[in-house]
């Protein structure tokens, strides 16, 4: 039987809140098994970009990472978030160690392809526009080094991934947390019997998004389609729970998803939405 | 008979300039043997400060770390250069793992405490300024895991340490990049068989500081009195010097002292200054 490993996601709203965090890392540190933690950026990186006069430019809801917002980004994140957040968690003997993917090469990414939008038939007003999303890493199912990660949790340590990856010919890129979360978790499942949990706003998948009572218990991966079509699951939970379940069609065993706040319960199942295969 | 170790510290003449760093990665990925790097800052944070209204404090040469700078160091040296040196290294195939005092608990520090200065006597216009130097980590010789340390080694993976520890209560500590390099070369002396580079501006400690050709090439434990009596070491180099010999006098075996553009024949003892037991 494999050893049971647990894959966390936090982002801005864990992040940005240092009541919230205290309290998260706390709830981390308690969790029994193995470990990693994977964390997104938070308002940080927005806030000293608009310090330095560098404003995030976004295509169609998406940031453009160029070379300045990627000194911004890997600065924040691989910096002073995740160092604090390993501080943190020392504090609380939770022996953790902070990385990029560039450490120890645990996550090799490809920077985004430059793309011509092709919207609509008949085409859009932004067809035509070439997008360049910059310093973006994108991962393939090759990326994630599970050898070098399995050998720090052997050694007892946790693993605290930022959303900063490399291309291994010395350029940074940033990539998404939750796709790093997700392909972690999708590489780490040769090695250990592997959860995925993704800490959000939400109290999981809500039936009526007014009504947080009303929380969707359990999707099985053939029931996905049909929650899409009735609209309980729309705008952007569609791309979060695709992430899900294609994490659990490679090998995944299950996907959490809930609020940080109640990880004890989350990562138990007995809270938020449980994705199975 | 014990594996040989080799670290290895380099500051802001290598670090500010990216011919320079290229070159020094490329010779540092050749060096054999186990190997840790120790990076300072450079440039960039007071540049970075500077953009951010944030000025150095200054007191008796020595920079006032407030909270503010100390987010600017984290987020310069934990960040943007360590994780830009370590691709670097990653694409030079040297399996690079960039890491803070907190990472692992490798580096635990003591925040220096508050002082109040007692210069001269009759006492000088200095003296009853109390002085904090802020968020300064001072270390002992507890202070760094050289169990942590070896396990990433033997893992195959080359430490690469910024100049930002921890006090083990969640708190981030600036540290001299020097004395770090001395307590890790000192701590792993149990273990390996242990040398330190100093890669500084000059050739090597020289007779007459204006010829680059009056390299000192060999200096040991019983000589430094004299030379520091005779004026040869003098200024700054005398703090460096009481480092590398108090490192001697604890364990490690050698240590360099020169140019990080010459750090083949530096570390073999061709070129440079060795101080020796």
């Amino acid at each position: 039987m494999k050893t049971q490993l647990t894959v966390i996601k936090i982002g801005g709203n864990v992040i940005d809140n240092s009541e919230n965090l205290h309290q998260f890392l706390l709830d981390f540190t308690a969790l029994p098994g193995a470990k990693i933690l994977v964390h997104g950026g938070g308002k940080i990186a927005t806030e000293l970009g608009h310090s330095l006069g560098i404003e995030a430019q976004m295509i169609e809801g998406r940031r453009i990472t160029d070379i300045e917002t990627l000194r911004v980004v890997t600065m924040v994140y691989a910096g002073l978030i995740n160092k604090n957040m390993v501080a943190q968690l020392q504090a609380k003997n939770c022996n953790a160690i902070g990385l990029s993917g560039a450490d120890g090469n645990v996550i090799k990414a490809t920077k985004r392809p430059v793309k011509t939008l092709t919207h609509g038939t008949p085409p859009g007003p932004l067809a035509g526009t070439v997008i360049d999303y910059g310093y973006v890493g994108d991962l393939n199912e090759h990326s994630v080094s599970s050898a070098t990660l399995a050998s720090l949790i052997k050694a007892g340590m946790v693993p605290v991934l930022c959303a900063i990856t490399h291309d291994g010919h010395s350029q940074l890129l940033n990539t998404n947390a939750d796709t790093i979360a997700s392909a972690i978790a999708v590489a780490m499942s040769d090695i250990y019997d592997t959860q995925l949990v993704y800490c959000f706003e939400k109290k999981g998948v809500l039936k009526d998004i007014n009504n947080e009572a009303s929380v969707v218990r359990e999707i099985k991966a053939e029931a996905f389609a049909g929650l899409k079509a009735d609209g309980t699951v729309a705008g952007g939970m569609i791309p979060k729970l695709e992430n899900a379940f294609d994490a659990i069609k490679k090998g995944v065993g299950a996907v959490f998803i809930g609020k940080a706040d109640e990880l004890p319960e989350l990562a138990t199942g007995l809270f938020g939405t449980k994705m199975l295969p």
